[in-house]
């Protein structure tokens, strides 16, 4: 690597992609070429699951190993301690991981950024990866199409479960279970843990098989000779606060890369995000180039005919399309 | 209204409109005129602040109203009982609102609708609305842009909360009250709830002004001689399950129908939101007519030299861009 970003040229490099800056793409062509060699870990989960907690405990331990990586934690969350919409008590357990220089902490922020946060994190993660981040941890939260987008751009998607009054499993009910390539019961020592752990236990066994992004047990047949992606989703019993569990969690997290890189299973899903991120960007740009190509007359005149409901909204973008040569 | 659809004309409609069938636009386009005369409500919060029983609720109340408006429930939310990630005991509960014939409960899938589940909603909202539906309730999880989009289809936003152990405010921590026109603290008989409604209080006086997609109590200067949007978010307390603060919460919601009316602030709103709709929508056919016209070997050539590094996505997604006329 010829030439290592500081901290400082790191943190001000992210504000421009947040910001959706022209030049920061100049810096990203220079530095795609670069990436590619960290391990890009995604966690998720409802908010009060403690997933921040276990974030921050994952990056201790990984920095206690011997030879220890580089790690980075970008959170998209914005209930995350290390985001904006922190609690002062989260915010406070979390300061001792920024005195260590192997560590990177950053929150993200879409401020204008082409196809928006998803694409903006993806930037992001790219510059910490070719920065030489060999673990990237992206905190998000456990809810919505957005959240899974985010979570896509890592290899490995951990979700987040704390046991719940009753039978309630937040993952379940937020239909997020089925993105998960390692499920982790949080705050293990309180009551309830066993049940939610079973209950865990029932919905993945339920969960149909090929079902979320990664294909789960079966997938498209593997090439003769090579052997097809093989990987059952654990259950990892966790108590972040009390730092227990958290060496079963990265033993977890090793093994899965094993089972993406033994299948092939890794490269499929790299090559499945790319198209994606390619198209999500090529989206926005079209929609860009088009309100800027489209006549402003023909643009208020669409606006005003919807507006009065006699131009229903998918027409009157048909009507745009039209007006502006494929 | 010459024909009205009869409830299983309505629910195939919707399921045509959620497959993005193409003949659903053109029933959309005859539809889409008619509509304009309902009452449309977002409901938003975490998974476990019993928002789905608080829907329940107001609907229930709204029909035991003299005279009672036809009522639909829209559930966006994954973890709804009225949708698919549902928990028994809780479809229990709303069983007795599908024996009146003047409701319509419907839950929203996004298989394919052109513009996601964002633009579906939409088009299943102005389908109850041209039906004579007076009251939709939109119900969805209340963290990440795409719920942020859906609450946008609602005239007024409802963000619930439930007091929480200890401090913990999660329409804070997940971002979204300042899209709240109303906020209902629910579960008001638990422990806990004054301090979750004082810390509501502070967060609500903390919010900038002019934060959020209603311009808050400020917005742009209303034309003189118009009264500007005057407006305080307020605090409800319900207790969903025994019953009570429903009126309340039905007498803030027409108090603010009153606010949004006499300030122009509704109409604005109105167009701010086909606006974003007709985008949504131009964006996402823009990016099939340009997949369409790509040519195959161009397009798997971007592909590759992403896949090998070469090209980072945005580059990617700009020389597919440049291949297309404009």
């Amino acid at each position: 690597m010829e030439h290592t970003l500081t901290r400082r040229e790191l943190a001000r490099l992210i504000t421009r992609i947040e910001n959706g800056e022209r030049g920061a793409q100049d810096a990203l062509n220079a530095l795609y070429p670069r990436a590619g060699n960290a391990r890009i870990v995604g966690v998720t989960g409802a908010p009060g699951s403690g997933k921040s907690t276990l974030v921050a405990e994952m990056a201790r331990a990984l920095r206690g190993q011997a030879d220890p990586p580089r790690v980075a934690i970008v959170a998209v969350d914005p209930s995350s301690p290390f985001s904006g919409g922190a609690i002062l008590g989260d915010r406070i357990r979390m300061r001792d991981l920024h005195g260590d220089a192997g560590v990177f902490i950053r929150s993200m922020a879409s401020r204008g950024a082409l196809g928006g946060i998803a694409a903006a994190t993806a930037d992001v993660v790219t510059v910490l990866d070719a920065s030489g981040y060999q673990m990237i941890l992206i905190e998000t939260v456990g809810a919505g199409q957005l959240e899974v987008d985010v979570a896509r751009i890592a290899q490995s998607v951990i979700v987040v479960e704390a046991p719940g009054a009753g039978d309630e499993i937040q993952a379940v009910k937020a239909g997020i279970l089925e993105i998960a390539d390692i499920v982790v019961v949080n705050k293990a020592d309180r009551e309830g843990a066993a049940q939610t752990v079973s209950a865990l236990k029932s919905a993945l066994e339920l969960a149909p098989v090929g079902a979320g992004h990664h294909g789960a047990h079966a997938g498209p047949a593997a090439p003769a000779g090579h052997p097809s992606y093989q990987w059952q989703t654990p259950i990892v019993k966790v108590s972040a606060l009390n730092r227990e569990g958290i060496a079963e969690l990265l033993d977890a997290l090793r093994r899965h890369a094993e089972a993406l890189a033994a299948g092939g299973e890794g490269e499929r899903r790299r090559r499945r995000q790319i198209e994606a991120d390619i198209q999500a960007r090529l989206r926005e740009m079209l929609l860009q180039r088009a309100l800027h190509a489209v006549a402003r007359a023909d643009y208020q005149q669409v606006l005003a005919d919807a507006g009065r409901r006699a131009l229903h909204p998918a027409e009157a973008a048909r009507r745009l399309l039209e007006t502006l040569q494929p």
